[in-house]
């Protein structure tokens, strides 16, 4: 503890100054067989003998119900299991506060773990419980969809939509770790596959070109098996991804440096998202939000046309959308506005220099959005 | 970034493992001249000129709102100000949702800040919203009791009650600082100075014989004139109690260890307020859950009896509650129970072995509670 002196002129005033620092760690493990076989432990090695309040997709419920019931009573103590929808509009304090609720029925401690698992969705609203509930109890992700396995469960972030805006309420609050189990993939709808992909495709444009490539040559194909063929190459992909996203992370975890690269498709994607009510989805918002910034790049000369039709040609061997109707200038300058209020009032707009490498872009004139919106269509 | 080996018979699963940490420091300001005179400077050079978001106690309200309005007007944006009782009734989550409607309402950036000026209650409650809106935003508190200024204010916890459960949800968030003016307590409550006299107690017994002697000395004379006389002791009680709670928090701020010198008078605290129905505040729930422990040291044979009695005069001297008709046997095991687990199981309960020391007991006989109980009538 420090005991700061004043400046000259104050001299009566008192100071104390505490400085510490917070360990923070977690692990992310990709599974080599099923994760809820009783036989595999890779998943209760990261609990341990401990107290379990588990938060599940319904439809998880539905198909795994008995297994994973099975597998935390064998290997955990399982105070109980709640399931929610995993749609946005589940997403919002009254689930919150049903979670906390059964942590309290069924006397979850503050050694205990809440286990979230789903999608983003599920696994941010569990998180906040988990983040809340004593003030922080342990908190383990188990992502059954592909943003979920790549992006979401790899980083700190937890929230809720909130009079309107998503993920307006929230916190930091680093888990324990994240166990993912591509076989969920399998049965994934085409679409949520495709959402993934789009997050993928964020760390391959504006850093790893390699990855780039490999969804380039096996997008479709992957997208068409669930992710299951090639399987050599669905491994590397997540690996690449999760590693990729974790070095973008680890040097600033909790956002304090306002440039990141990994914002890449997250300016104008979630005020598109709620302008739509959500009809159209996170990944989606996120692969249109890409598409314009590298349109603004060309627009602006800092990427050349060919980048951009290479990107747009995985875009459309993926299926994945290239524009919708909901995004008009007034959009964007609104989401730029609330972007500026996120962002210390920097746009900080990522936009990709070639395929593999990225720059930022702070302002945008009303000719240069309007050719950029033009590019795309 | 680390690529961690899988165990020997798990050679097809990957694990990454992220390692960082986040750095925190705060300050803690006792102010020299009155807080929101306007030619004094010291809480506005905390903030900065940035967007201000004001959460007070409706009573700091009716008393300093012009004054605090053109301070704030002044040096900083001011972007509103939100008033709330400062009762144990309103520390819920619909007051923690009217503030971050506020926030939303009055545009405040992820850069702005929320001040919270009033008692623990009001700081508790902002403290939540400002740890949640945009996942946080900076949050400066300006405590407006003598608990306050020696307790709430110079740590991170924030939180609200929930089905009856005190701070049942809550978060760890480091706030920027805390400024502090002594001048809010001439005003202040005899009631709710003993309350903070007992948190400042609270230290004296278990790690700070000097602080003790100071209330054993002028403790009475300082209840009288709000704090006030003599002025010298009141700034040297205040800075000591603000420094020993500091250093005890410093190497243990995310209360990972859960031996804490700082729970003396905080185990059965919280069942005991929630089981009046917050008509017992909380400085008068510590101070008997420190009388009662200190009980249980004697009847161990851990304190010699001269030492409870010395702690007992003090109490008389200061006004302070020996006893409670609530705190039956029962209540006390049902708070046991609470604390283990919120302790990893363990009760830690906090006992002084003399005036400026502590031990930490595991358990408790009936006939051992009896006795204390009846020691301390």
């Amino acid at each position: 503890l420090l005991r700061i002196a004043p400046a000259e002129r104050e001299q009566r005033c008192t100071i104390l100054e505490l400085r510490t620092h917070l360990p923070v760690s977690y692990r992310v493990l990709n599974v080599d067989r099923p994760i809820f076989d009783i036989a595999n432990t890779q998943l209760a090695d990261m609990i341990g003998n401990r107290r379990v309040l588990v938060v599940a997709d319904e439809r998880v419920v539905d198909l795994y119900g008995a297994q994973l019931t099975s597998y935390f009573e064998r290997h955990t103590t399982l105070a109980g299991i709640i399931a929610m929808a995993g749609n946005e509009s589940e997403k919002h304090w009254g689930t919150v506060e049903r979670i906390c609720n059964g942590a309290i029925q069924s006397g979850l401690e503050r050694s205990s773990v809440i286990v979230g698992i789903g999608g983003g969705i599920v696994m941010d609203t569990a998180g906040v419980a988990a983040s809340l509930y004593r003030r922080g109890v342990d908190f383990l992700r188990v992502p059954t969809t592909l943003i979920g396995i790549v992006d979401v469960a790899v980083g700190i972030k937890h929230g809720f939509n909130f009079t309107g805006k998503k993920n307006a309420l929230g916190t930091f609050y680093p888990p324990i770790g994240a166990v993912a189990d591509r076989r969920f993939l399998k049965t994934l709808e085409g679409r949520h596959l495709r959402c993934g992909l789009a997050e993928i495709l964020k760390l391959g444009i504006v850093r790893e070109p390699q990855l780039f490539e490999l969804i380039e040559d096996y997008g479709g194909e992957l997208i068409a098996t669930g992710f299951s063929e090639p399987s050599a190459v669905a491994d590397e992909i997540i690996l690449q991804a999760q590693t990729s996203m974790m070095e973008e992370l680890e040097c600033n975890l909790y956002e304090q440096d306002k440039r990141r690269l990994a914002d890449f498709g997250h300016t104008i994607s979630p005020t598109l998202e709620a302008a739509t009510n959500y009809a159209l989805h996170h990944g989606e918002a996120v692969a249109i939000d890409m598409l314009l910034s590298a349109a603004v790049a060309v627009v602006n000369g800092i990427c050349a046309e060919p980048d951009f039709e290479r990107i747009r040609r995985v875009y459309e061997g993926a299926g994945l959308p290239v524009y919708v109707e909901s995004l008009t200038p007034d959009l964007v300058r609104t989401a730029f506005e609330e972007t500026r209020r996120h962002r210390g009032g920097a746009l900080n707009l990522v936009v990709p220099t070639r395929v593999g490498n990225a720059t930022f872009v702070q302002d945008l004139t009303a000719s240069q959005l309007r050719n950029a919106l033009a590019l795309m269509r």
